[in-house]
């Protein structure tokens, strides 16, 4: 009985034709597809699965950061889209070298081996390492408080940890990454010879964490080098500097710079109908650091994003607007890659009314951060009912992404998809960050929820931006 | 300058008297310190890492199950409530035995091992193993189909996957869970030797989940055994009946039924300052399956649980209601733990105003799900923007949790914690469900939005429930 209802129910639906549903319910329906076809028959694991165990890791300038062009490429052009290409972009090329080693000198002729990372971009030590005592400070601002005096010829040691209580951990992240990025050239300033970073981690555990770091405008001759330890070790250490105050740290980096080289970000489009000269951006980057495979940071971005337009195709979903699905090299490095998309976009003078990074990790979706004016938030907004059957529920104004963040221009509309935050910093650039820790239905939903936006961008287009205020300023 | 301004307002803040203050504002600054003292210096962690590796499994009437009931008391005696007991309980004592072992015959003296588990409550195979070709469903109404005919003397291979396109993951495991429940009741009436059962996992994997299982009225002569398998060897079977149709499986389970015995509920109560008589209880199931170690069903359950008395104590938030702490005995295994708690309280005529369990594991909270009539389903939803800071965004009419089911009366209103479900089932009755899959921040968020919930039903009560319909019927 029950089944004869519901097939006469599926006959009624099939015999519905589309044109009288309203227009929500036919969005609801497109999106319930998307949904459907992302976890059924998604490619985004297996994609995945690729990047991440047959390439590995993707620093920019690596052999590894080429072979995912061109796979990404190469996949791109399987999906029918109307355009796929390379475009060039110049990217540092910093190189790790043989393993890193420390150790604390916990008693004479005692010691103990420190789990260590060089951070992107740091100097090498001299070549039999570099030992000193350690001073503790909880951050860049207690530099001036010790001053030379107490500085001078010694390691510095950062250990403020980013903050438990926060609740979106990227927020904790913000709160503590000063440290890693300026805490050498600051503390080169006061004459330290070297300086190590407590890993930007929430956890308790003995991954290092790399990442990025800046000398600023300091000269070639004044640069120290810099490694981050892991929280296991920065706790041991900040108790053993309790009770030996004395206590030296030897360590050792092997990194090296070359001389800059191309590279290229991989873009892929499928041509508007309607407005072609109107454009849809989703991207994430394809470069990552050099430890653990990238699985999080960004690979996951990178297959969500190509994930869009293969559902488009997939779904027969034939935009009204141009989508382009850009995968961004060197955003850990410098951000080159975003620089140069908006660069040549401005140039051509296209027209990006909206893009959409995935840069936060594979983890479940909760929604989106929007940049744009109040009106356009609005617009937002109005779709989230759409999105509550998935539990899609966060839709607030605030940052985006860093490759989509030069395209900022007053008019383009910036998002960033949000996923599910508390466990990205047990894996971010580290030998943690591996693929064994993707949850497919996780991945497969944050490219649906992504698909599902972009579907209603493509659909309804974006608010005109409010008028600036007449400036007599 | 920034400085300045912040430790004016701090000064600011700390004079301004808490009665200067609207409820809502004190609401969400006592929630801000619920939140902060769970996840800066909570318990639920350690107090789960001792449950999982000091004592592991907690099958009903197992060894692993005392040891829990006299930790927790242990532990909650520690924590100054005004009383602690033990409820006496009786519940099934069933043992798995030595290990099950399984192959599928491949061709003529070739075979492939398959990973097996018994299901909680089966019979064991004969001391030889039950040997026999394979019939494979799609669920127990395929069985009318294929009649004795087809199905007496064979194992009967039921294989209807939970569905992947579903988003909350516990509606697909119910979807698929009365294959593992009633199949061999169903199938034994057909003449069926055995049954196995894909195991209820969305992932696929190597694990084999086991879980409760019913003969129903069946004679004891009747009953068969009945195993769950991988994910990975239901695929695979699958795969090989497609062109070996007369494939033989053979399996040997070793489990033995003892009689029942005597276990306990561990209850710890502070007692209510003005409405003493007015009963909240907060639990989980200290019984676990006797796989993995039990950490998500239900070890975060039972710490969450505890930590919501110890927060109340540690931060000397005294309730007007008397709140209780149950940890029950034998949900998994025939929810005799619960059935008694509340049998007890009616017998002592407890006026039960609400009573919220934590059963779906440690992962990161979305909200409740909420058993109460319109009005009081309206208050609680009320609540929800003191829980937007923490990404609490998940309140819906819906059920709550085994244990505190059979309190329901048509007046105490329960709830259940629902935390992201995506990952859950790759756990769930397994060996894979063990404490290093516990991401610390999530398990203690879990708490603290527990504890914020029972903070606002102490301080406000519940809404009288609305009047029966006068009932002529």
């Amino acid at each position: 009985m029950k089944k004869i209802v519901l097939v006469s129910l599926a006959l009624f639906f099939s015999q519905l034709s589309f044109s009288q549903l309203d227009p929500a319910q036919l969005d609801s329906l497109e999106i319930r597809k998307i949904y459907d076809m992302s976890l059924l028959n998604g490619k985004s694991y297996s994609w995945l699965e690729h990047l991440s165990l047959k390439i590995g890791t993707r620093l920019s300038g690596s052999m590894g950061a080429q072979r995912a062009v061109e796979y990404t490429k190469k996949e791109l052009e399987t999906l029918g889209l109307d355009k796929v290409w390379l475009q060039p972009v110049m990217v540092p090329k910093w190189v790790r070298g043989a393993k890193e080693f420390a150790y604390v000198e916990t008693a004479p002729g005692s010691t103990r081996n420190i789990n260590i990372t060089a951070l992107g971009g740091s100097v090498a030590t001299p070549a039999g390492g570099a030992k000193a005592q350690v001073i503790e400070v909880q951050g860049i601002e207690d530099l001036a408080r010790y001053g030379e005096e107490q500085i001078k010829g010694k390691i510095v040691f950062y250990n403020r940890p980013m903050r438990a209580s926060v609740i979106n951990t990227f927020e904790a992240y913000s709160g503590a990454v000063d440290q890693r990025y300026s805490g050498a050239a600051e503390a080169a300033k006061y004459g330290a010879i070297g300086v190590i970073v407590r890993s930007m981690n929430l956890r308790l555990d003995d991954f290092p964490h790399t990442g990025s770091m800046s000398y600023g405008d300091l000269p070639v001759s004044k640069r120290i080098p810099t490694a981050a330890i892991s929280t296991n070790d920065a706790e041991y250490l900040s108790g053993l500097l309790k009770i030996k105050k004395d206590a030296e740290v030897y360590f050792k980096l092997n990194c090296q710079q070359f001389p800059d080289m191309e590279s290229f970000n991989v873009i892929g489009e499928i041509t508007g109908s309607q407005f072609p000269e109107e454009f849809i951006v989703v991207g994430g980057h394809l470069d990552s650091w050099d430890l653990g495979d990238g699985s999080n940071d960004d690979g996951a971005g990178v297959v969500q994003s190509m994930e869009v337009l293969r559902l488009f195709k997939e779904l027969n979903l034939k935009p009204k607007r141009s989508i382009r699905v850009v995968l961004f090299m060197n955003e850990e490095h410098g951000l080159s890659g975003g620089k140069k998309y908006a660069e040549v976009a401005k140039q051509k003078k296209e027209n990006h009314i909206f893009a959409l990074e995935s840069d936060e990790g594979s983890f479940n979706p909760r929604g989106f951060s929007i940049e744009g004016d109040k009106a356009q938030f609005q617009q937002f907004v109005g779709w989230k009912p759409l999105f509550k059957p998935y539990l899609i529920h966060y839709f607030e104004q605030g940052g985006s992404g860093a490759d989509i963040g030069p395209l900022k221009n007053g008019s383009t509309v910036l998002a960033g998809l949000r996923p599910d935050s508390q466990r990205y910093f047990d894996h971010h650039h580290s030998d943690n960050d591996v693929f064994e820790h993707i949850v497919k239905r996780e991945l497969e939903l944050g490219a649906a929820t992504m698909a599902s936006l972009i579907y209603l961008v493509d659909k309804y287009g974006i608010k005109a931006s409010e008028p600036l205020q007449s400036s007599g300023l």
